[in-house]
């Protein structure tokens, strides 16, 4: 048996995953589809919409077999470090390939690209930091020094956000000399930012979340543009818990926060850097939400996700001892759900698993999955008080199984 | 011109507490009646139900020339370190006398007591310790001791609530042979924990804030108790925020700060000690409200209120250090309010402080202001987000001023 790996969210599931699905199956020729997905907190420093098990559930009904966590200790983070992380996993797991979709699509660019940066790594570090230094944010810098490259034609558009993602993808598996294969297939439709819908029945996950979250409970909304599955767990989710999760929900909470803990504590959380710390505390008292405090706060120095991670870190009151400990790699792999198809395939490469593989928690110790378990905790402070102890059990039960 | 202190929370102020002024300025025949009084945490380990401004014009509409603030290093702790604070700010401002209300109603018998119990202090420091070995609560064992000393008659009935609270307020003077002198009231009414409301036009605070907040907005309820002018600012209040304080409003903020924080964390806040941090984490998780949470940390080793005093240090993230550095002394004389009377006296006797007398926040730095800035800003996060800024901004703003 076979598997593709595939990297993703699913925040929420909709048509353009499936599509994904489907074409990294094919473009590979694989038994099983794998994959590894954020938990509670997203790259982009925001709260999933609903919880993983839901994505999971998500996920299944729609043709992935197997599910396996992201730790809070990559998914929080920038593109880099997320991609390192989740690759390993996928490395972890013996998929004999990973998936992504591109605005490129097509692969050759991404490797050459690799070994362009490679080789000139001296020069293009050079210029990243005299772009930062000139005050640029890090991903602005970033493209910056590679524009002023002037790599020959054939390499990759780096301005584009999925060939970013894609290339720390292919730089993950490429510099750790992982037998992995990078794979991609072209995205044409609804570009990653896109917040608006039409007619086209693929939108972006920005754009469904927005449908969702600006009309509240209005699921019919996005029904055409996400599988059945996805639309009747929304629907189940949002009459169990009467929301979905979004940051203006935990601003409270974050707002307290910033006010109670002294300027050292701050600093102690991870991410939290260069004196942000005092923009933080100056900004909390005055500000009445969430998006209020982000705009006050954002610089040019800062990318509005980065401002955003740094305060999921503060939400989740992660230090920077619990991000950086010792082994920077996965420590497990964590599974949240699986088909027939997925378990067999489990059974098969069992013995060559390099990492515990947990389908419970409880077992295992350690700062990361604390990290987990502690982001699922807060992940539930939104809801009802009556419903945050059932969700925050869903942690310790069995993974979601689905038989097809 | 001199003037007769007194001690007090006005959670809030009602008609035994304008029959205790009353009768203070005559039994010391005093010019001005002085308040020091609780900001927004309390003795008893509770958020007060309004602000301390709104608690400030109670007292100066109901015969109060002159409000000054217990800070919070003083406030929420046990009553002997509460009546150190509090007798050590009324003799900073040259009170010539401090009156309380006592089911005693004579001060004799609280001298007596005082120098009866200095006389055989090491015997009852052991009898303690005896009682505090065998699993009772410091109050019980405090109790239990005094009563083994078969004290010879005419000594105090230590059982009764406010002859305790008095006798820690004659102790606090004695002890540092202040020149202030001690007085007492007879209470005859309501007693302390009293929670019924009754035809009498005397109840205590805590039947007072039962009928505010079990019925929430029904004044009506309390009128017969409390004077005109109470009434009045309690209806604005209510009118302004749409709610009062009270502990259930400020669960989300403590259970989520009790996840988050790491045992270690926990440790520093104050008063968390003997392991209690990790009975706070055992079942913060599973409650669903602050009441069902202390019914399940409560043991008996632990008396309700000091459990409650633990929750407000966490709850304003109130760190050991922060409480017990250096001199434990006042630090300064915070006036929350005045009228032409205090004013005057404040004139008269200028010069004759030992302490700031800060009537605008900003001139001062240091632990304690800081903590009951902190604590007002904590105090606010149960109002609306567009509420809270502006109950903060008060704490910048001169202090409150009638003029009669």
């Amino acid at each position: 048996m076979n598997a593709i790996g595939v990297i993703v969210e699913y925040n929420p599931f909709h048509n353009g995953h499936a599509y994904h699905v489907r074409k990294s199956r094919e473009a590979a020729n694989a038994d099983i589809v794998a994959a590894v997905m954020s938990g509670p907190f997203l790259q982009r420093g925001e709260p999933a919409l609903i919880s993983k098990w839901a994505r999971t559930e998500m996920a299944l009904n729609a043709g992935v077999d197997l599910v396996v966590e992201l730790p809070y200790k990559f998914a929080t983070q920038k593109a880099e470090i997320f991609a390192e992380g989740a690759v390993a996993i996928l490395q972890a797991l013996r998929c004999k390939a990973f998936c992504f979709g591109s605005e490129q699509g097509s692969i050759e660019p991404f490797i050459d690209t690799y070994h362009f940066l490679e080789s000139k790594s001296d020069v293009f570090n050079e210029k990243l930091r005299l772009y930062m230094d000139m005050g640029n944010s890090f991903p602005k810098a970033n493209a910056l020094a590679f524009k002023d490259m002037s790599p020959s034609s054939g390499l990759l558009d780096l301005s584009q956000p999925n060939n970013i993602l894609g290339y720390q993808y292919v730089s993950a598996a490429l510099s750790r000399e992982y037998p992995i294969s990078p794979l991609t297939i072209k995205r044409t439709q609804a570009g990653y930012h896109d917040i608006a819908l039409t007619e086209n029945p693929i939108a972006s996950a920005t754009g469904i979340r927005k449908g969702l979250l600006t009309e509240k409970s209005n699921i019919a909304d996005i029904e055409k543009y996400v599988p059945a599955s996805t639309k009747e767990i929304l629907a189940h989710y949002f009459i169990q818990y009467r929301t979905f999760h979004y940051w203006e929900l935990y601003w409270p909470l974050l707002k307290y926060r910033i006010l109670t803990a002294a300027v050292s504590e701050l600093q102690k959380i991870y991410e939290v850097e260069e004196g942000i710390e005092y923009r933080l505390k100056e900004f909390a008292a005055a500000s009445t939400s969430f998006q209020g405090f982000m705009e006050r706060v954002k610089t040019k120095r800062y990318t509005w996700t980065r401002i955003q991670r740094i305060c999921v870190h503060i939400l989740t009151n992660t230090k920077k001892e619990e991000m950086c400990s010792g082994n920077s790699g996965p420590e497990y792999i964590r599974l949240l759900g699986i088909n027939n198809r997925g378990r067999s395939y489990l059974q098969h490469i069992k013995k060559k698993l390099d990492l515990p593989l947990i389908s419970k928690v409880g077992s295992l110790k350690g700062n990361s999955i604390e990290l987990d378990i502690r982001a699922g905790a807060v992940h539930s402070l939104c809801l009802r008080p009556e419903d945050q102890a059932g969700y925050t059990k869903r942690e310790f039960l069995p993974p979601v199984v689905i038989e097809e």
